[in-house]
């Protein structure tokens, strides 16, 4: 894996593409909306949108048309905290507590199978279940990164990826200190990839020694690259790091002064109003995860209080293990109810809010609010098109509610990323599913023996 | 509209038709689950399941063969408590507080606009979308009941209606006792229907008076109907119930007398310990609606204490205005993770759970348990099929949280209503959907505009 594969030498950067009279929303600065416009996207950058004249299209020639008729067409989805190649554990181990959960399941079958090669399948089911559901940007941690680095390119996606540090051996590294060569390593060959950009990624500040968690920062400042860690996600660890440090998480870390604006901590849903006041002023960003917090019964983020703070907050879906799809459309509709239900008030996180989190404000999270995030003259042209010739895309009084209480994933038609096409008609372009299906039944077939077995090693109960 | 309407005598109840091959989650009362095995459906009932030999399939001659390769067979899903015809509104109020929702949005705009023309659009509309989600029973309370009836029944689904009744004057009948006329007539036109029933619906206890609420009551024991009802949704009806009757919602019905194993509350959000012994006591059965609950803020109907007390309890989605689907894929969703969450117990509401409640749960609280719910020899055929070739499908390691937490409605590919297709590859068979789309929208645009018009009479701020 070097440099050398990177596919987009494919990219004709003269190619034009035209979406024709669809319904655009284009989650810019002023929330323009058109019932019947069209985007010109030329190359990789969009170059114009909106109710555009048979006269402004004709001077693009040569373009390719889709007809946008009973279509709606938006920026793609950014999933702000995920862990794809988990795929391979979606439902291995569902319904019990975070603890038992992670401690008695997750990690010891994450130590046999996560292999190069799973991660590999993992990420290709991962990658078609995004586009499938209009993720365009995915912010990941995990092992074997250059595999999934691989194949998010390959398949034509965009990502930001992080090798995860953690205190114990982990499947590609037998320290910290050699995962975080790994990430260097990272760092230097997937330097100036378009698409793809690599950060720093520590598990959470529980299950690394604060040297390592300072070791890491240092090397993420290096490089300028984003800081990437589970912060405050469950009451435990909230409580645990009051009683070991006489700190809260977010105050812990601040006091190892690795905050700042590009930190990006995933859940923070146990925060105090200090933390709040720290994450304000050091600029970090949460990645919420309203799905997983629910199903683990960890607790609910503060999202109306970080976004009155003025905090980059983006959406997630964690990994399959505990959500258990990559469906950003899911995880928008629960996070605009569940906040309504947890402040008591049904006007908290409005549709229009949700989706501005979900696409543009991902992309402040990431740093990438200049190049992603709305369709806009000048931006990437990272596009979704959903089919809205459906019984439940019907009537359209407005287009944030019916995005974020009624559509869904399934809804997504067309995707194209960085101005080409990664799935059309629901037919990727780029992606080879050959036998995946058949490969990941098999890896699950190993994946339900191997337990059984350590269940009856440590004398656990098993699960059907 | 009358008897002869019904349009099953087109079923050919020599007619087999035999899915071989598949998946199949019987929801039996052992749960069986076959990973490869046969169902077949004579008539309109099923009378074989499990793993069928080919000699055992071969006594059926003349069957149609479905290859269930790929495919996951399961019981059609029974949503207890909606109000189909509001399709029409989805979208058109949200993110407002309850109150102010209903009395300022939902009532003014459904006393000008809920004419039967309008109520058979909406429904065909809500008909389309709940086959497409795999939903083949609603309990349902409208206004225009004859009209609902009549597009259920030709589409093929299965329904128990019921009309609305209300203490000021509904959109077609000038008081409580036209409505209770109404609801007896309908009592007598499609008694003995096979698919079509009819139940008695009050409002709530809050817009009815007590006289009203009795009277519905003697005429649901006189035909032997289930009475439906909304009860105990916010913590304001609650607490005006005690202050006003000195009663809680349900305590004060207890005392009218008409609570029994015949009576539906919808909701059941706000219940004291007393309440839910009563509720107990009487076999009354809750409908709980986790989507709207969070909507509009309302609060958690105490699921997991009504479980524990032996209380039927079936999911539903609530009308459309406040949800804003009919997908009972992403109700059973949110049912499990949002008790978890308030539970504070990850292990609380497991996958298998939700899928009970929302087949033979529902049908228990229907009291067809005997009829649908599962997929039993005996019973009458109401069976989904799902496309499992789909990168959120997989892998396989237990159904119910496959069903419960990665599947969508949008996976649903084929519905069989009483041994009838009522929907083969996401195509309808019976449901004639011609011009749907735009007769919809132009009834959102007449509501837009009688909006802007009533917002400007009562100098309310106009929502976008």
């Amino acid at each position: 894996m070097t440099v050398s594969s990177f596919n987009n030498k494919e990219v004709d950067h003269k190619k034009t593409i035209i979406i024709k009279d669809a319904m655009i929303l284009t989650m810019d600065r002023d929330f323009s909306y058109f019932e019947k416009g069209s985007l010109v996207i030329k190359g990789n950058i969009i170059v114009a949108v909106g109710e555009l004249s048979e006269d402004e299209l004709s001077v693009y020639k040569d373009a390719r048309i889709i007809d946008g008729n009973g279509k709606l067409v938006m920026p793609g989805l950014i999933n702000t905290h995920t862990h794809v190649p988990m795929t391979i554990f979606r439902g291995y181990a569902d319904d019990l507590p975070l603890h038992e959960w992670l401690y008695e399941y997750i990690f010891p079958i994450e130590s046999k199978f996560i292999t190069a090669e799973n991660v590999r399948i993992g990420t290709k089911l991962a990658v078609a279940e995004m586009l499938r559901s209009g993720t365009t940007t995915f912010n990941d941690m995990y092992y074997y990164v250059d595999e999934i680095a691989a194949i998010a390119d390959a398949a034509g996606m965009r990502a930001v990826l992080s090798e995860g540090v953690i205190d114990f051996p982990a499947p590609n590294s037998p320290s910290p200190k050699a995962g975080l060569q790994l990430s260097e390593d990272l760092l230097k060959r997937w330097a100036g990839h378009p698409r793809i950009s690599i950060a720093i990624a520590v598990h959470a500040p529980y299950s690394s020694s604060a040297k390592n968690i300072v070791a890491a920062k240092a090397l993420a400042k290096k490089y300028n690259a984003h800081f990437h860690m589970h912060v405050a996600e469950t009451r435990k660890e909230y409580d645990e790091s009051l009683a070991k440090t006489g700190f809260t998480p977010v105050a812990y870390l601040d006091n190892l002064g690795v905050l700042d604006e590009k930190m990006i901590i995933a859940h923070g849903v146990h925060l105090s109003a200090e933390d709040i006041d720290i994450l304000t002023q050091r600029g970090v960003s949460v990645a919420h995860n309203p799905e997983c917090n629910m199903k683990l019964a960890s607790g609910v983020a503060p999202v109306p209080e970080l976004l009155k703070a003025g905090i980059k907050v983006g959406i997630g879906t964690d990994g399959v293990a505990s959500n258990n799809n990559l469906d950003l459309f899911e995880a928008m509709n629960t996070a605009a109810i569940l906040h309504k239900l947890n402040s008591n008030d049904p006007t908290v996180l409005d549709a229009q809010t949700v989706v501005e989190i979900a696409t543009i404000g991902g992309a402040r999270l990431l740093g990438m609010e200049n190049e992603i995030g709305s369709l806009e003259p000048g931006k990437k042209a990272d596009v979704i098109i959903l089919d809205m010739l459906q019984p439940h895309a019907h009537p359209v009084y407005n287009i944030y509610s019916l995005l974020v209480y009624s559509l869904r994933g399934s809804d997504v038609e067309t995707v194209i990323i960085d101005g080409k096409i990664a799935m059309e008609n629901r037919k990727f372009t780029h992606l080879d599913e050959d036998g995946i299906y058949a490969k990941v039944e098999q890896i699950a077939i190993q994946i339900r023996e191997k337990s059984i077995e350590m269940a009856e090693i440590i004398g656990r109960k098993i699960k059907d």
